[in-house]
């Protein structure tokens, strides 16, 4: 039994075609051209699909279901985007029924933070776990949290806004119109803001030459500069795991799940990035007196997560 | 068919028979004596247990079950108190055994704000809701959150700690060791912190005379004195709701529930604080643009809370 796993950007749609122990075995990509009416990005979807089922060696007719992860709120149980702000017409767009009747076959969707969590809960960091929560660290701070295998959606299906939640009273402000959001301390374009401050009191330090060198600021220009014994640079790293390390607490507070991943870009530092965040959660967390091990890791399948989660998007609303 | 609700405090054992439709219809109050022995505590409850009973003019052939509501962290599955900091010997205690061989009936347990929050749902403020939450303002923050009529738990039962989440980082200190949490800025303690304060500024402020009238600051000082239109009593007021509505909105981001509702001493304020604390929340929450109805409220329970939430919790763990 074969699914697609379907992950709608902003910039390509990728598919591919899942088995059941969760291998890829097929493959496709186009551009999203995200401007375009919502027909014409869905023919794209059907199209990367037939594209995909057929690098995978199968036919449409071994495919079981697909599911959609997309930016944006949906509706779940209606197959419904109400709305994604970087795509025209998504406005309580029925794009479950727009796509099955492209490829008729049941199609389920989830945004696509739920659905990336999904895909490393089934396959990847929380393999083995009941309670499971994924943070991204990316452009901004997404998040899923899944609570017994039951992905937590909230009375209006907005819930698990993770990232949108004060860390700093009257901080930073975030581009949801508050202001101290863990998100405006913890996305990539934060820690890249803390950067560009940081290079621009110390005129000396090795961010500079590896900016130059990569052509622009960047998530891993800190975290470089650390490596190479740069001060500025390990400070700001630093006061970011800091940053990430207090609202990764509070989730913690909140949720006691059994693994909490962080994914995005910024996970692919792994250990610099786990191994501080793991030290401040177990001082600060409220069970910290009961704590036996580490319960914060990096994500396991990059990109790959979105599209496993929604390949298997099914087993959460079929 | 009569349950009973057990509500073990720090300074009293409260129990009541409540039938099915909610209705307490008997009661009964013994002292806790907390310093004492968990066998004498546990003496107690089953003393308090059929002096309600009694008064209700029953038997105890004619109850079904009983729910015990505890400070401190709780198995439910297990019946098990792992620990409360405010009774000697309650290390994992098996409270519900203890209570069984006493009373004869199965007994079910769960943590004190956990109980009342059901309680709330089942009969209160969250009466027709799926997805509730109960945050109580007294001593500390405590919170109890409903998805889907289950309890949200955690993967170690100490989940839904919503008071130790940070607001404000590096802020006031907190009594679980952190710094700047919402228990911090939105307890009563807090309040009162914040309003003594606010009187040692102003000198000439209404609040001293209140303060002296009712022999202490205490959480409705600055309250009382705002309706009497001081200046710095409706400061601290202003300010206060505002610290409360930070934490609300962000636990909102979190779980989208139907309703959130506010208990503790405070929440007799009612749209004294519900008013503002919704105004601000309506500002700031995610979906601002899709709210169509206010959805923090204030408890209707009172103290019946916990005993009715603690009498049904068969419901949740039978």
């Amino acid at each position: 039994m074969y699914r697609l796993g379907i992950d709608l950007g902003g910039t390509n749609i990728a598919v591919a075609v899942v088995d059941e122990k969760y291998n890829i075995v097929g493959r496709a990509k186009v551009k999203t051209d995200a401007h375009r009416p919502a027909d014409q990005i869905c023919d794209s979807i059907a199209e990367a699909s037939k594209a995909a089922v057929k690098a995978a060696g199968l036919k449409m007719e071994d495919i079981a279901s697909a599911g959609i992860g997309t930016p944006g709120s949906v509706i779940p149980s209606e197959g419904i985007v109400t709305y994604a702000n970087n795509f025209t017409g998504f406005n309580n767009l029925p794009l479950c029924a727009m796509l099955k009747e492209r490829l008729g076959i049941d199609i389920y969707i989830d945004n696509d933070a739920n659905a990336a969590a999904y895909g490393e809960y089934l396959a990847g960091a929380g393999v083995g776990t009941n309670d499971f929560i994924a943070v991204t660290l990316g452009t901004g701070v997404g998040g899923g949290v899944i609570i017994g295998g039951k992905m937590l959606l909230g009375s209006n299906f907005a819930g698990g806004e993770l990232g949108h939640t004060v860390l700093h009273m009257d901080g930073e402000p975030c581009t949801c119109g508050r202001k101290g959001c863990f998100e405006a301390y913890a996305s990539a374009t934060a820690l890249i803001k803390q950067t560009k401050r940081a290079m621009d009191e110390n005129k000396d330090s090795l961010m500079w030459k590896l900016a130059e060198k990569s052509g622009k600021v960047n998530g891993r220009t800190a975290f470089d500069a650390m490596r190479q014994g740069d001060k500025a640079g390990t400070e700001v790293v630093n006061n970011y795991c800091r940053f990430v390390a207090e609202g990764v607490c509070n989730i913690m507070n909140i949720f006691q799940p059994d693994l909490l991943c962080i994914g995005g870009g910024i996970s692919n530092e792994k250990e610099n990035l786990t191994d501080p965040v793991n030290e401040l959660v177990r001082r600060d967390i409220y069970t910290r007196h009961t704590e036996t091990k580490d319960r914060v890791c990096a994500a396991k399948l990059g990109n790959d997560a979105g599209i496993i989660g929604a390949a298997f998007l099914d087993k959460l609303y079929k």
